[in-house]
């Protein structure tokens, strides 16, 4: 786990591999996954690129600076360097469904992913009991018309408070504010229980009933201020018949939205995604 | 293969199955698939029977009287009775793309599909080649705004005169009239190239790629008045990454349209679709 | 809810619909499920039918017996009815890994799933804090070559005092004795951690990776005396790449081992399934 | 189209992506696409690498031994450079099945796929009319337990005259000898009708259905000495039931074969995959 991910991307010109790689190899780094991709319409070149730190021969301390000096100085980009030994300290909105959170809980207590949960934040009291039987802090902001702006104040003075790198609104029933949304850009993940763009809004399964179609999907989203319309980082689906009522089509639904969060949740631990253009590059 | 289907949907009330099965029974005939479905938020009761015609003891020609006097005459209802042994008659519509089209003609040559295919329609001789590769006639109907109605009505006349059970759309590009889709309801069959309701319209594949979707889908559809609005008798999906390019997209969606297509069919040669309120009960 | 199901299968003769569907419809029963299969090959016949009990005119307690001397006596047949609205009792199995088990309580507390667990059983005291988390009393039973069959017997009697309908082995890594099995005939659901027949025995991620499949799967299935051999429930799969390590095979297919088994048990608590020459026909 | 690409594998050692990035920088050429894996098992390194030509340097006639010159020299590596608007000529090998015949014709009559197709071989005269519909070459070789080094030397024969990069067993019912593999190392493509390793040998389907599966699939991979135990290029698989018959199952079947039969030809087109120790790495 001694290793070091950089996440960049740059208009697309000659030699960004090469730049990058020497800056690695010239301090005895080892690559151990690259994953390039060149948006060739709009000429933007995406990478992800992981190397072993054992023999490494620029501190940790030192080496955002020095990779700024040295490379950035030379080639203009987003760029940002995370080390994969620190863990990701990760807050939870819920609101009154328990499927998405035991699901993050029971991966978090087994260690199948190293994350910290400092907090479970919602609007209600109703899930409580299953922050207590996991012996997190369960703070509740209950949301009106007239608190929104304060309590979503409250929330960011939590988060801060608890160096929060991402949160995840694990079936919350709230919007965001954009002003709330700012302060975490890429950094709110959301599950959306359709197939954006097929019906977003609050009751996507009754509008697929409705339809009368042969699939149902789930959304994992990044939040931004036009609501289910953030770039999408995951999707999936599971088939469904005329026999399905829409406490099926829920119920089946479930399942997907757990399987979907959590892969959006482990790619954004494992530093595999990036946004261009309201769109994922979703590294491997 | 000496086999009848009956296809039929009523009011639900208390003997619909009793008074089918002792037609059946009482005339000799062994059920061998009986499917049924009540959607109970209409109260409406729905049933694919097929029985075995061996030992039956009603004449082919007197079955659907008989059936109207001793069952339909106690309870209303829509139905009919097909025999399996009946090859379906087919017309197939297309423009210029070929994938559909071998694919279903492939199906038809090998003997995968017991059906007859008198006539290939088209809009554009590009694909007149294939039809001569499998012996089948090719009519060319030009469309413009002005001819539209004429030559619809000259397709309505040469499917008339071929005996057409129904119609397939393998990528034709032409809106059909609500006139000429009134003379077959439920018996002309499409294929929209996404997962309908998302992205209708004419270029699903480049809207996809733009809203960043991480799957893909296709839908065969019932063709109603409503564009892309018919019933839906078949969805399937594939994942795609950030790495697909449009012409990506268009490639594995073409296998997409293919298998669900070539699905829409089979169920339909089968006898496994009724159509209530604009949605299918698809029987198994 | 006040449902009842017939599960029923029989050599394959003429008037079995008729015989059943006259019974419920004399006592004024609506059937509102009704799906039938005929194995052609070795000539038997399978019917699941739900009835609504709201104007049916024998009680429940004389329903089995009026329908052995109405029914069962002229058509000879394996049968069982069911109240739905009678919950299942289901006892698990677990040893050391908590993703099936939190699945199943997740689903058993938020109500999604109307059944009861009396009890969970282990060999290990490891799981012990989930058990106390929900409020389910938590038995361990060690095994060892010379005690299990004495354990096993205090496992059925406790399963007896319990009343257990049905035992579920979410990841408990113990074969069970043919006697024990014995007890509980197709009321024993496991989930195997591969697509069976591929990959049995302890490792199957680690022969899958060494294999280079491009997919993994799980399987559920009724536990018989041959291993991993029992008659297949649910199965479901995931695509891999060479990007997967042993334990990134293990991770994706701890998602599926979760909803396989879910599936299952949701198959048997609707009375969805029958088994027969080590087969299941799953009704819809 | 004026790209070329590198594929290549090493022991893992610092720097080699330096060395391919630096070599390609320094006459200009700009990468487009960099796929990389490290097995860290192994200690073994992966590349593909596509970089446009447009601007550079080095003449394509000379470029092979540059970079053996330049960087072989220095990193001991298997590599291979492709230019990508030469198309691969690929034969295919058919007995008497159609289905994946017509849907690789298909993709090569409609420029889906840049290849070229000098000739179809056969054991049987079975599908001469379909290679007559396309105007390619098809070519008989009957073959006995007598017979077949012979005629396999025939086959050879003819796969050099036509320069054939790479050949297709497109449901190509014969096992070929070790000696005609050794001829064409990684570059016979196989399908095999079901998800391997489950289910191997002449009928699948027919076990499959014996074992009562959910679940069924199709395999392509490399053709090796051991049969069907290759390295496994592509993988699918689609859901059955109980009502399915052997008949269902095989249909399913074939379009599963068509499909993933594809993908693997079209990665080969492509030049996406390498094997190593009888696995794939499949780039994207």
């Amino acid at each position: 786990m001694n290793h070091a991910v950089l996440l960049m991307h740059s208009a697309d010109k000659q030699g960004v591999v090469l730049e990058i790689s020497k800056f690695i190899a010239e301090h005895k780094g080892n690559i151990i996954e690259l994953d390039q991709y060149t948006d060739t319409e709009n000429k933007h070149f995406f990478m992800r690129v992981k190397w072993d730190l054992a023999d490494f021969t620029i501190d940790r301390a030192e080496l955002s600076s020095q990779f700024e000096a040295k490379v950035v100085a030379q080639i203009d980009m987003y760029w940002k360097i995370y080390f994969c030994d620190k863990p990701k300290r990760v807050a939870l909105f819920v609101t009154k469904l328990s499927h998405c959170l035991y699901d993050i809980l029971q991966r978090y207590q087994s260690n199948e992913w190293s994350i910290e949960i400092p907090c479970i934040i919602s609007n209600h009291d109703t899930l409580r009991y299953i922050a207590e039987q996991f012996g997190i802090p369960y703070y509740v902001f209950p949301i009106t018309k007239e608190n929104k702006i304060a309590q979503e104040a409250n929330e960011l003075e939590l988060l801060k408070k608890h160096n929060i790198d991402f949160c995840v609104l694990a079936r919350y029933m709230q919007v965001l504010t954009d002003d709330f949304i700012a302060h975490y850009p890429s950094r709110i993940i959301n599950i959306h229980h359709s197939s954006l763009p097929a019906f977003p809004g609050a009751k996507p399964y009754h509008s697929a009933f409705k339809r009368g179609v042969k699939i149902i999907g789930a959304t994992s989203h990044y939040v931004t201020a036009d609501l289910d319309e953030g770039p999408i980082i995951a999707q999936d689906v599971t088939k469904i018949t005329h026999t399905d009522s829409i406490s099926d089509l829920i119920r089946k639904g479930k399942d997907l939205e757990k399987t979907v969060l959590s892969q959006a949740i482990w790619l954004k631990i494992e530093h595999k995604i990036l946004t261009y253009k309201n769109k994922t590059i979703v590294f491997r």
